[in-house]
């Protein structure tokens, strides 16, 4: 064989199939998905978020397309999808009794609609309402028990006012049902990212683009892990949480965080009993929705190790086409490549030989 | 030789000496340094933050002593430290007039007592006030050109008024003197992390240890740097900005909020005219104050390259003595060290052979 | 807490137990292990390669001694060995009744001592005569099913005659019998490096010891693994091949080697119809025995995933004292820890509860 | 701007201008290249590698056609390439007279045909005969000081008769001479693979390939370099020396063949002083020639940091247009990118402004 002495300009990928994504948007038939805190549920649209009309109208074509989903998944070699409520989802609905409500209907929605149709590409994560926690474990039963729920994902904080002035996050001791529940049916919780509130946005400044997905929703999210670990609610219920865009930069400082930890007054740390670290590497999982950067991913396998990384894309959010062409580019070895492919989240989520193939 | 058959358990140091050290705190004759604002010159003391009053003790002890400083310094191989006010410092000092003359004092205060008296050991970054930025160039080019500043440092934001109601970020447009003067005068900015406002501080819930260096510090940083970018202003001024921490995450998240800024409207993402990724590449060096973790020292190295990357310790709020015992005990090559440790120093800071021998 | 402020320049290391050790040397009670080729079953010692006489005299003393390996073993967290007869072993008895029988026997003897006295501490490979393939796989299969080895282990080449000139490689069709053999057990095979024939021993020049572990028996292993990759064995008998050293440098260099595969002529190949590269990450492991390098660990890593590297020490000939001190010090998550400590192990060698707590 | 919904499976290439090359083979106008030992001036062609004849045939075009190099190096951004006869080149000529006399008119005819004609695309390293020190010094010194060569390249051993029975390495003491002249004129030595001695090649069985680039020749010059580490010469005179194809493995395994060094006899392991790894991370730079794989680079860099790595191709036996398609996609950060792609060899050979723009 002659050597090749032409060039396109270009890497050929060699694409892989089976790969299954975890942090996949769909929307609620009950109202639409932004902005929708105060409850808005006849408002049409994602307005308020800074981002062109361009994406937001490719975004909407898309989010409750299943033909347009599916073709994408086939062409990227995206076998299997868990699909789940877009952000904010029922935490945005302010009155409990509605987000109640929303949740039970737009989780029979989503099964119907998606895996109860198509059971070899589709499961979901479960929404709830964590305004009420007793009725949000219940819901959470009902989803993995009758629909089939691979687990549940929230939003970030939830809502229990009109004006963002009262807002729940998970180490709220309120929520505890919600975490036995968890522990009680063994399902994972994603941790999702939500626009920061209000008064956090004053961070940003003049750029309200640095609000959302490029900055604030990570340090959002992020955030709410440490106070999740801090509360020591893993030490009870030692449950699994899934955290998107590799771990959204705890793979970089968590060890300093412990060190500093170090240096509080007793009770400025939480009730938690063991490092910051050591809920990570026991209790978290990261995907790559998001992430298209090898130093980033290698960080998070440094930190978290091979078994708790999971590729993901965030569609539509994200390109399904440039999340697979970089992931089947990457050079990584095959057996890597597997594991965070599809091997984990089989393992993970006990998919069976139906769901992927 | 026979084997080695025994252990202690311990994994012997081999000290390297010729360190560089960029983020070392020191105090002001004129005002206890923390929780200063609104101004209380005469408060003794670091109280307020969720620190135990044995490392307030120790900081305390140390903050203003040359010989502890020294003795550390020899113990640990670190033969020159470039210092500063500590934080908040002027920064928060909400009066104009009293920063103005506290900085001109403090710089006085600080050549005298540190650099004068030990050139070989100690340089300094000059504090100025950004309450009126053109009194902050002049004393920048003041303490640059009479007093012999490397530089200068600033504390994140700076309060106009009492209540932390106005703050002054570096993104703006009235600060544009000091950084025209940066770039005439050819020295750095440390941007220096600082406790979030009382608005941001919500986000850590019940574990007022998170605000603060734990997680809290790195985000205020980092944010503050990201507005800086999306200013504009080093398209204009092309100076160059050092951050601790190894840059705050920014290595680690950095190319995924480019990413995302491709889908902000236009005027969303500010001024800029190049990728956030170019400015951090072209005009951000990172130093290990802070860190003691290899996998995060790997992450910077590989966003920023070796030539960007500066050894720290963040005495006395950090242990010079367990920064010193990990990076002479990482396992990389002795040509990377020695870039990290002090060559890069000097390059930058144009640092001439009695200070560093 | 204060912080700490002093130094004993080293870093203590947290003892992980549980560490299960693959490459682990005991002599034959038939034989003095070195130089045995041509057979010299009533010579004693190790004289011939250019070690040091106390390195030599402490091997001796811990070669066949039980108690000073489990002293060594308990201080170093190692739970449990799997040993095999140290280089060249049976492969160096040219004479093939006696290497055939030597085998058998030293196998009886191996488990005796050790196995059947220690069942929750070791475990052993058996070795085989490849002189005569067929007897080679009685003897695997006699090993396996009624002693039971955990695979087998051979000392790279097997001599046929007294001279050094007649050398049997396991890419030999002589040796289909064998690898047949390994299959139907589904065992492992560990390919350990022996020291180069005489007449590759010249490119070391005038420095003995570069001919040694050094470097020659790297070189001499990697060598072999290439070729029986080659031979295409493997695609008939898919079975796995551990390597020692972190496979000798096959991970940095196996990718290159591919490359030039492409240019040879029609059979200058071999019959392997797959990529070398293919081989290596679905049919090797990778073993710490020998390396105490993190960019070593890493790169290995990198190309075979963390589910196929494990830890080893190659006791005596290393320390058990060093490599776990190294070992447990690394700067690692401890979910990849656990997997390369002893979970890959456990999984590739069906250890159960008993032998591993 | 809505995100892209398409894929090509392709990832693009951004060219990246002003690459440096090191590594790139040019013929004799005296004799043909390849297999020359016995020297065999009239032979034409290749013969005697497992080569194809595709690829052969292709070298043969391109090895000394000025205009298809440039087209290439145009194409793929490579600015300035250091040329060198290709291997065996001098070193195959077993007698001494006719090397010495080859050795000059090839340097004469390399510098005019390249050098002269096209400073600002090309320099080269000169050949001579280490068959005689004392005349490869005066040559070294005469191509270096009235041609400008940038160093020399020696490839292997030097044939001393027609049968490859002796053989001269370069740690042999009569080769002083050369030592001394390259330390007096403060050039580099790039240390180039070549076909492992017939009496090696046993080591590579029945695939002939393997002993050629695919894997003997990185084992024999890997060799090569720490015969010359262990003889002491580079106590003596401490100058540079090139390897390509990232230092043929020697980043992934001389920490450990430092470990064996300990526990050789007093002689065994030569003359020098320091540690083997000291004198590679003091005295060896590695080029990329040969390599398209990241970890492998990574593992380099890890082990000689950033500022001893370089680009290199290894045109015409490597593709120019594969490796910069490579090199310019890798996933690095661009200060780290520009320092390999030219930067270093800017500052080590002193390459003026004339020469790379």
């Amino acid at each position: 064989m002659a050597l090749n002495r032409e060039t396109t300009q270009s890497i050929r990928v060699a694409r892989r199939g089976g790969k299954i994504a975890l942090e996949e948007a769909v929307g609620s038939p009950l109202f639409a998905a932004h902005q929708c805190y105060p409850p808005r549920p006849v408002i049409k649209g994602l307005q308020g978020l800074p981002f062109s009309p361009e994406f937001f109208a490719d975004i909407e074509s898309r989010l409750d397309d299943v033909n347009l989903r599916l073709e994408s998944m086939d062409r990227c070699g995206i076998q299997y999808a868990i699909l789940s409520l877009t952000s904010p989802g029922i935490e945005g609905v302010s009155d409990t009794a509605t987000a109640i409500r929303f949740a039970k209907e737009t989780n029979d929605a989503i099964h119907e609609k998606y895996v109860a149709t198509h059971p070899s590409r589709f499961g979901f994560f479960a929404c709830v309402a964590m305004h009420d926690p007793e009725e949000a474990a219940k819901e959470l039963e009902r989803a993995v028990t009758k629909l089939g729920a691979k687990g549940v994902l929230i939003n970030g904080f939830t809502n229990l006012d009109d004006r963002d002035e009262k807002l729940r996050y998970l180490d709220a001791p309120e929520c505890e049902p919600f975490w036995a529940m968890l522990h009680r049916l063994q399902v994972s919780l994603y941790l999702h990212p939500r626009l920061p509130p209000t008064h956090q946005q004053v961070l940003y400044g003049q750029y309200p683009n640095l609000v959302s997905a490029s900055y604030g929703f990570g340090v959002e999210c992020a955030g709410h892990a440490l106070r999740i670990m801090c509360s020591g609610i893993l030490d009870k219920y030692p449950v699994n949480i899934i955290l998107g865009h590799c771990a959204e930069a705890l793979p970089f400082l968590i060890h300093r965080a412990d060190q500093r930890m170090l240096i509080g007054t007793p009770g400025s740390n939480g009730k938690h009993t063991k490092t910051l670290m050591h809920y990570f590497q026991n209790h978290f999982y990261a995907t790559l929705a998001g992430i298209r950067r090898h130093s980033t991913l290698k960080n998070t396998i440094e930190e978290l190790g091979e078994s708790r990384v999971m590729f993901s894309v965030d569609y539509p959010y994200e390109s399904n086409e440039d999340a697979a062409d970089w992931f089947d580019s990457l050079e990584i070895n095959e057996n890597s490549r597997a594991v965070i492919s599809h091997q984990n989240a089989i393992r993970l989520f006990g998919l069976d030989s139906e769901q992927n193939k």
